[in-house]
């Protein structure tokens, strides 16, 4: 099969030439002294974009997310999240390893949570009870199809937090597909959370790495925990670079990989075998196999026509547009959906 | 107020005259040593009970259960159970502090899980999920209302850890309750579960204790996390003599706890400041105060004659019945519930 | 064999007549609702002798050791004490477990350290180390053949912890003899450290128990981590009542027991089988054995004549002189001593 | 000043040209899912060299360290390392946080440890000890001024630890090092470990990275725990292929490095503000300052001069040579030191 449309994951993008020139021009040092300038160099950008005060550049999403929870709770305390969270679900069960923190649950509408669903698990405060101390979002959320908050679902929460004395971490993974989608404007997360993490190698298409964004007093404790869990590097400008340059040339095209994942959702809407397709905001699309029809064999027939994908779930299946998709590879795409014949279960 | 009925909890309750002679004639040794022959008689004797190998004295039940959980996971490992248990909601966010271990929360009718809600929610291997290796159940339910499992509920259960090499681990603080009402043998318990805490200082009505059962290995192990978590006591045999006695004197009577709750739900059944009452099934009666009313209020009125409880929640208040309610206090209080006039909200 | 005269620990007395009626008269309630009045009553009779705050009754010195750490540490601290210390020691691996703290280990002469040596092991801030946060001082020094410190020696440690911002924990195992041997007055402890455990089931002879003492803000900290290492008892007013009758009337007889331990070194001084005997200053008698002769072989020829006791690594004997060891035991112990005639090794 | 010699450690080094074409040629995949080629090939030639069934590439050494440690421990038992170990000494308290072990710590000439030292600090099997699980060597000893183990040291430990039932993992940061100044063979390593870490950014002057050897089931164990760590990273090719260009051309001239510490350490031992000089095995040369002189006066001086280096403690200063220091800064450097005019104290 000589095509191949990788659609797992927007983490298997790879360099583009000029992503790899700008790599191979950087300008290095050893990091964990504090002396790559390149590195540097990112950490004050990203910073910048989100006003905040600091940043710290770590080689993965799951170590700025669980470097942040560290941060932010002590052992017994409980973390406050969607039960779709990545930092729950996919981290390893970091949340307990690194934090010795508990966590409580909530079920917002494709993970979206807010203030209402928030206030009633706050633990008073009570010997029996781990001490409630941390809210993390998750913008755009993964598990809820690439669903995004809007700002203004944000502030209220960021208020409840402060009357409560939570503080609020996001896990923005998928940050920029959200403000591409929303209009929303990076400069005003700065205000609402105490930690924000940023991936680089999502939508992004950066080979590695992820960026916390914080207070100064954060990312000096963070530097601290980072170099504990191993993840204090030392000529990481090479990978940094790469961050820079899909900062400044990677950004504004998400809006391509958005419209590429709703016309993949238009031709879903259109196959009996798919039973409904979550309403695609970003580059996500999530769809439920219809009753009869069996995931594995969808996948299986995807997969020999060159297009792979991933399950979210026993009858789910996951989509992700990137910047390795080209639009032939949708409408290629698309024309597989289309004439897919999967067997029906006798 | 001369009457002082006290309905919080069946931990409040103190020595009978015959448990206090029964402690004042124990013989003692160094239990820390293994030299203690009355707490190792209580061992023995709750393990035959139960058909397990061994048994380990403990100053509580958190201990037992935390201790037992230790036992039956590692770091990074994830524990199921419903999202009520008191191991996750009341023991101080322990199951992420002591064992750093994930939990995976099932929303069980009152509290009580079944095979079919557990499969779903056990990990596949997979380097991104926290490895699936605990089962835990509680009988009766406390949050669910005093809610029995039938030993037939348990056996089904068990057969699906085995098959897929999880652990399965009681938390019996009330299990002695549910044996009465169900009339099923403590012998059978041993063959499903992997281990038992037996809580003395609730239904029962010692002082200070409980018992974590299982197996030679799985206790030898639990002898020495007890060490660490400073829960290894010299001359405690004092207190192991008040399990022994309560275990010959206060199981049978526990049906009188059962009968009493079970007035007290009739008449809360008929008053309109109660919306409902969970079935009574054991000594814990949980009802939920009606639209309109105040649950402080209704709680501050009882207090006023002489009757304390406690909440479960925003709007459900709790009733257990034990050894130091007499039934001339049930019947008081009966007469109080049926009389009382909580204001109602304009 | 009629004769019994167990020099093993100081933990194995049984109470006398006199405490156990005192504990039978306890008036007890649920402590885990701060309704024991017995427990609150040596609580705050403890801290008051110490000058502290407040105080937390729990199942042993193990735990309150621990939960001292636990409340003076952050995860990825350093503790700086003796290699010789309990707590490092002897409770299970719990700095590490508990507290997740790393440790600096001195070598004090016989585990008495000073400012001198603790000073240059104080970290300085730098992503590489552990955050020194924690002295821990022990008195007298188990380790040590019950070596005491001076409050004078004291005082210097406060002063460096205080500078450096960190702080003091006292290990007060068997601070009762510190007190007696020094005539120090227990009144000026309670200036110099965060946190004091006062063990009650050693030489003062009660059955089970410690008393961590420290600010409101330290044991309100306390109780939290108290519940959930499942320390949290029921009606342990029974427990309490000892503590309060040891500490009316087993204090002062500790003098005793010290020229017990003097008598017994003195003796062992005279034997060609003893290469030294660490001089004696409270209850605890270290001796080395002399080359050629066996370690094992003389406890085994002690037992046989009725005296149990400990050895503290390959060559070395431990006896501990307490309250069930009467002069007439000690006077019969001496003379077996004298007596003795372990073989030579060819 | 025009001149910029680093000798304050060999992590500072910057790729050469042809190392930096190889990283831009390299082919990459997600290593998250397995599909890295380049990270593939790397850690099949590093178990290869060693003779180790399989290899984890991770961002640091400390990872690779730290994940050994939680890999061959559980909570509450014991590492047995010396007492100036990288694992203990700079990797942020990470054997108590990630592994919840306690350190038994030796004493080594040079922190060259033996059977002889190690085997007296086995615990036996006791409730109040840690379970001694685990014994950490570091070749070359950074502290021990880069002194080597001799294969027929490890041989004997290995012995040991197999007796005993403990696992034996090698901090090999510098390992290549020790092979290129002792001549042993890699191969045989691989017999002896149970897991060895390499670094790739030290000597070998790679910019980033480590990699973990072990047995096929270690290392599944080890992806798990990398992943909970946040050490997965994506096409992280990139740099591994630094590491495998380093091998084959960065190993045999390290003995050059070793000829330039030789020849700083003879300067050094000519001149009075030097006291003694730890005799050089490899790349790092330790010596201590001279009574009467300031260690940070004689650093600023040598600054002044371009030449910058570390204290290793209050009174020691450290040169490290690698990569990137040529013959002729080393002439230049060596006449700076002969020349050299610290002031006296008065």
């Amino acid at each position: 099969m000589a095509i191949k449309i990788d659609l797992r994951s927007d983490t298997v993008t790879k360099p583009t030439a000029g992503m790899l020139a700008a790599m191979m021009a950087a300008k290095v040092g050893d990091d964990v002294f504090g002396e790559d300038e390149t590195v540097h160099e990112l950490e004050t950008k990203l910073a910048g974009i989100f006003h905040m005060e600091a940043g710290l550049f770590c080689p993965s999403g799951t170590m700025t997310n669980q470097i942040a929870i560290k941060c932010f709770t002590q052992p017994m305390d409980e973390v406050i999240c969607d039960q779709t969270a990545h930092v729950y679900r996919y981290e390893g069960g970091g949340i307990a390893y690194h934090s010795m923190a508990s966590v409580r649950l909530l079920n917002g509408p494709r993970g979206i949570i807010s203030p209402e669903l928030i206030e009633p698990e706050i633990n008073e405060d009570n010997i029996h009870y781990p001490n409630s101390s941390l809210v993390v979002l998750e913008n755009t959320v993964n598990k809820g199809g690439g669903a995004c908050y809007q700002l203004s679902q944000i502030e209220p929460i960021h208020t409840l937090c402060n009357i409560k004395g939570l503080k609020l971490h996001l896990d923005g993974a998928r940050i920029f597909n959200a403000l591409v989608a929303t209009g929303d404007s990076a400069k005003h997360y700065g205000q609402y959370f105490d930690g924000i993490s940023v991936c680089l190698s999502k939508g992004l298409g950066a080979p590695v790495g992820s960026v916390l964004l914080g207070s100064k007093e954060t990312i000096k404790k963070a530097v601290k925990i980072r170099k504990a869990f191993g993840g204090g590097m030392r000529q990481s400008g090479f990978l940094a670079a790469a961050g820079i340059y899909a900062l400044d040339h990677h950004v504004q095209r998400m809006s391509v990989d958005h419209d590429h994942a709703k016309a993949l959702a238009a031709a879903l809407n259109q196959v009996t075998y798919v039973a409904s397709v979550m309403p695609v905001e970003t580059n996500i699309v999530i769809f439920e196999v219809a009753t009869g029809f069996n995931t594995e064999n969808i996948i299986h027939l995807l997969a020999e026509k060159g297009i792979v994908c991933s399950t979210m779930g026993l009858k789910k299946i996951r989509f992700v547009t990137h910047l390795d998709v080209s639009p032939e590879m949708i409408d290629y795409t698309i024309e597989q959906i289309l004439h897919l014949h999967p067997s029906l279960h006798k």
